[in-house]
């Protein structure tokens, strides 16, 4: 068993372990409040060790994250007397998290969460950061909140029923980790077998991330570096109408950018050579057939500042990522190079 | 003109004038910024000086401060290109408020908004503490977060046109705040005529809450003492359904629960009966027809925690505020004596 602890404004533990005996935990802990754990059907189905805890199930997939749901959730807690000190347990992967997440902010201005993230992508990605959110028909995470959970709860058992389609999605998130902020990750992700070696991984990319969020909570700076991939890959996803999943997009993404970067002399071949390798070691997609316009298009829609230039993160070496202002001729320059490196 | 300073996690300005020039100051200070009024039918009919400026009117009173408008919004900024650096402005009172920076607060996961409040009772007391929010058919300000303004502009000359019963319910609080927090406000409130004196009123009232909530931004503890009159208050709101304003119900609160502290021997006669002068100057209820269960029951609904007491705030003399824990029986008592002493 490990701990990490996140220094925000309301510091909190993550655990990671393998034999997390959550009915008994929970009783132990939270006994005193009352407790309503969100989950998704399939994981209803897989995990029974939820049924004799109050539990509300959502639809699993992207289409719980919206207003409906949520609103639905905020009646049944008031309608079942709910308090600003009872808690809710997210049990699930992105979706449960990030709409629970949300409902907890909101819900008498807030009432604490726990979360219990189930993927390798919600237990990398999301256990870290705060980040809540729900979509709209204008796009993802259009509404949400920055909100910290009480306490982060990773089972890595909970990865044994993870479609690896699922697992394939964390994977290309820790390899941005690794590549943005901890060349001792990259080694890990070279050499270790998986099946062993993911608590370690797990740790391991907690850490850059706590790292980055504790300097950066409200993204106004440093913790932009975790995009990396990202402005090419949110562009691929919704190209693709959403088929290409994020971690796919992210990976294409993030070897498309730095084969652009290396052609700017900014990226070097061996940083480049790495990622790829890392990529194709995980069977990770690095190349998508795309015409340069729709692709410029598609990443300004989720422009989400005025400015008339976009963040770019690029690599200046193996566990160090930089981040590239370009104007938007010169964006429309770069997606050319990289499309043409595919 | 005077000038504030909260220091809450992101220090804003509060600006107390009686000439704003409110489309000159936004031209200057947010002329670069994408920008969005929001403000009411009534206003809007009012005052034209936002005309020119982008604006987005909802339908005058609380149900307005719903999910469906809410959600409107969202999707009105998210339809006219709004980013995170883009500004909403609040113009009204407590409603245009609380669902303007319930929005501000989710919208992209937060964005800047500028309150201009129009009414007295909004000056006092919204434009401090950050909450917001929107009600539901279970009840008021159940969806909402913790969120400050970037600033305040209030110019008192707007309450030239607010309606007499909408400035006695901001006089109830300015009240409430003077009794728990400032003497000099209470001798202020008795000698001052109001035509000349509301700037400073307005000041005195704003300072006592702003050293209150600095050092208590999310309701822990001493911000509890802001809630003066507001148990029974917000229950007789409840059971008049809503016929009784805000401030009525607060003015009746603070008169009810004080006669039965009097009895209790910890409210001093002399406190008691400045209050209750306060009341009468400024033609405010003091007692409302009511029987004890029916209250009960109502303040119980109201209560936001699993606790199994409630918080009393009492006044230990004029301008200090105390809280007594009361276990539900005692509440009992207590509301049988506030009754017998209507």
């Amino acid at each position: 068993m490990k701990k990490l602890v996140v220094n925000s404004e309301n510091p909190y533990e993550i655990t990671i372990t393998r034999d997390l005996k959550i009915d008994e935990y929970i009783k132990t802990k939270y006994g005193k409040s009352k407790i309503l754990v969100i989950t998704d059907e399939n994981l209803a189905y897989i995990y029974s060790e939820y049924k004799n805890i109050p539990h509300y199930i959502i639809n699993a997939g992207e289409s719980s994250k919206d207003i409906e749901v949520y609103y639905k959730i905020i009646k049944f807690l008031s309608k079942n007397n709910f308090h600003r000190d009872s808690i809710l347990l997210a049990f699930g992967g992105g979706v449960v998290g990030d709409i629970t997440g949300f409902v907890a902010s909101t819900y008498l201005r807030g009432i604490p969460f726990v979360q219990v993230p189930t993927s390798l992508l919600s237990m990398v990605d999301s256990s870290v950061g705060g980040k809540t959110g729900i979509n709209t028909e204008y796009g993802k995470n259009l509404i949400g909140s920055f909100y910290n959970p009480r306490e982060v709860l990773i089972d890595t058992r909970y990865l044994d029923t993870l479609p690896e389609e699922e697992f394939a999605n964390g994977l290309a998130e820790v390899i941005k980790t690794a590549m943005i902020g901890d060349r001792s990750l990259v080694e890990a992700l070279m050499t270790d077998q998986l099946e062993d070696g993911i608590e370690n991984i797990v740790e391991k990319s907690l850490k850059v991330k706590i790292d980055i969020v504790q300097k950066d909570m409200r993204e106004s700076n440093l913790r932009r570096i975790l995009n990396f991939g990202h402005t090419i890959g949110h562009g691929i996803e919704k190209l693709s109408d959403y088929k290409i999943k994020h971690g796919e997009g992210v990976a294409i993404g993030m070897a498309m950018i730095s084969k652009a970067f290396h052609k700017k002399g900014l990226t070097p071949k061996d940083t480049l050579d790495i990622l790829v390798a890392l990529l194709e070691k995980y069977s990770l997609a690095k190349s998508f057939e795309v015409d340069k316009d729709s692709l410029f298009k598609a990443i300004l829609i989720d422009k989400k500042t005025e400015e008339n230039y976009i963040n770019l993160v690029y690599l200046e070496n193996i566990g160090m990522a930089k981040i590239y202002k370009a104007g938007l001729d010169e964006l429309k320059d770069i997606l050319q190079i990289a499309i043409d490196g595919n």
